[in-house]
């Protein structure tokens, strides 16, 4: 049986703190789907197809990795693409939390989808695309916290604003 | 001594866990009002009216529970209705703290008012309103989470939107 | 309906945190029976009859508050004396977490009795009896966590051993 | 690439939150191997033999499931099997603490094996085999948390201390 | 070697919970500087002139205390006044870790940058300035949250909106 | 005013997470005690005498730092060297919540003496003299943890057990 999970998220940016999940979600799974929630209900900084190509950049080394796009819920696109199981990051406790109640809830959902979670590095564990956002537009070099081709991309779409 | 206990909150809409700390709330007063507050501060889904029709359906099979609305403080409606305490659901860690916050100001603004809590249904554990009108907007199946009128009611609300 | 409540634990020795408890709950019961444990595993600092004196003179003030012992499970005991609810105390979000499973335990035994949580006055809320016991044991003075009938027999008990 | 997982623990005994999570990882892994600790500080209350006899019966409905007893610390048990990855349920947001901790200590240790967390169900989601053994000794019905053979022998188990 | 700190936050308005920090750092360094951010995203309630005049007259008591403005980042503002620490009140355990990804974030961008923890006292523990506004427009009487003088100039400035 | 920190523990053995928060108090304070307690409940693997001089060694390279032993509450050690505050360094989330109910114990007994926190660096942030002991027992190799001199004597220890 070949194992599939999926990784959704809004990606907007995808940090470093993404790819070191997306790296550990390619070696439990035959195949890993990075996909980008199209619905997210806060205006994004990038659009659908910057945070895509943005992740496809940052994830062409993995060979069992592509990236998709969703509408409406998660777990209706694990369905769909026959994935077994969502794969979730954990960076700190009170991540954690609502983590468990977004698992709980989708188990409510769909109770045959697996959730499982794996941690991201101590270094990227505090990092997240709204900090990052915003130390970016405080000036603040973010260069240790996203890939150089999001790191400029940012930038720029920070001076726009 | 007669006890009396409230219950307040914006449900918007009411949930099964809701009605779930309402029947153990029924259990330990000997009047429980569920207090609906009209002064929440974002744009509500449902009306006033709207909220208060659903609770006194699904509270219907209390003998000793009443809907009522408030303006204010949640402890000066205590006051004004001459009970004795705030009752709590608590339904996750991360609920606790700001519950704990909460019952903690309200304690400052009126040391003769009790917060008591009660622990919701392990099933009823993890839904919140918002996680069920954000569910509903997406598609997913919000049966397992509220009683059929509400479901109904939701769904058309969703729609006009 | 005449509500009555538990308050169980193994008192070692009684301190101004469990006062404070029985105090809210004495308001919230129309009877509340403080129950010290007879089969707690670590060998107690005072004898069942010593911590039984400790409590009936703390609480000689509450006209319905009356001090027993039992063995086995709380909520046999409960269920033996016709209570309805078993009283507990939060004192820091670290207790909440045992609290929690203690009460989720609990409910699975019996899931006809409530578990109601009362917050701790914030001045008590970090005591317990083994800090005291503890700091007690290390010549600190312990005069502002126990009554002082508690603090000299702590210190004869602790320059006994 | 064949995908195995390790579930270590002590197992005193088995109980059906460590079911839920065999059963989760027996369809997240090819093969998932349990496996019991030999070294575990404290006096166990069932022998070794008799943790894996009752370990292989409740297990016997998973094809791709195998118990194994391991000494020293785990991660090199997961090396000499050749798995990937250590297998943990997640049971409560205090639970996840000292999970992350031991997570964390494992990656130092070993850095190329992964730690993967699934959510045990929520009616399992509360017991410990350390609550079991307690209840049972205070003569509470565990009828609810352990397999039946499992019950029957830790009634005989706790007759003869 | 002299000792700088710096606590910097938005003070809209200064509560009797951040006097109670400064009042601690004033202790720990030789010289103290409370930072008010100038570029905080949700439109503040006082005006920034406002809020320093509140917090100079509030610090008036402290020699080695000085109230000054700054833009961008904090970390980057301690760098320019020669300071060698961020100092930040720990009011509940939710507040922590917040602060701690705060921290953690602060000193990816500034490694030679210590933040420094106190402990605000209980009795202000729960209080912030957003439940401060919150419970003044509902018409709670905040005298035991903030100084008189900023009580007054909540009360018109509420009125006012 | 010179500022004197104290650092206390058991530090049986001292390990890198100790040494990194030291390094941070002696840049805090103008003098740091690092105080081992003599008075430890559980029987310590190492003597007193054995702690002292491997932790004089480890942090021989800091001018500021000396080493010392007490007796008694932490408190009043820090009063009898005319100390102002107590040094803890944090690790972890539940780390903290334990050294809140620390520090407001403290506090009650010695409300002039403040507890001042720093965050340890991410990399030491989950080691604990105990999961080295426990590490080391296993066969761990615990070289990241602790300094060379360290690492030969506990594995000394050990092997007399």
């Amino acid at each position: 049986m070949k194992r599939r999970g999926v990784y959704a998220g809004s990606f907007d940016p995808v940090t470093y703190g993404h790819l070191d999940v997306i790296k550990r979600g390619a070696q439990l799974f035959d195949e890993l789907i990075v996909a980008i929630a199209t619905n997210i209900s806060k205006s994004p900084l990038f659009t659908l197809d910057e945070r895509k190509e943005m992740l496809i950049e940052s994830t062409a080394e993995f060979d069992n990795v592509r990236v998709d796009t969703f509408d409406g819920m998660a777990v209706d696109f694990v369905r769909k693409v026959k994935a077994n199981a969502l794969l979730r990051g954990i960076r700190t406790i009170s991540d954690f939390e609502s983590e468990f109640q977004m698992a709980l809830t989708n188990r409510t959902f769909a109770p045959d989808i697996e959730t499982v979670f794996v941690m991201a590095s101590l270094e990227y564990s505090f990092i997240s695309s709204r900090l990052i956002r915003e130390a970016g537009s405080l000036g603040g070099d973010i260069s240790n916290f996203v890939p150089p081709t999001v790191a400029k991309k940012l930038e720029k779409a920070l001076a726009k604003k």
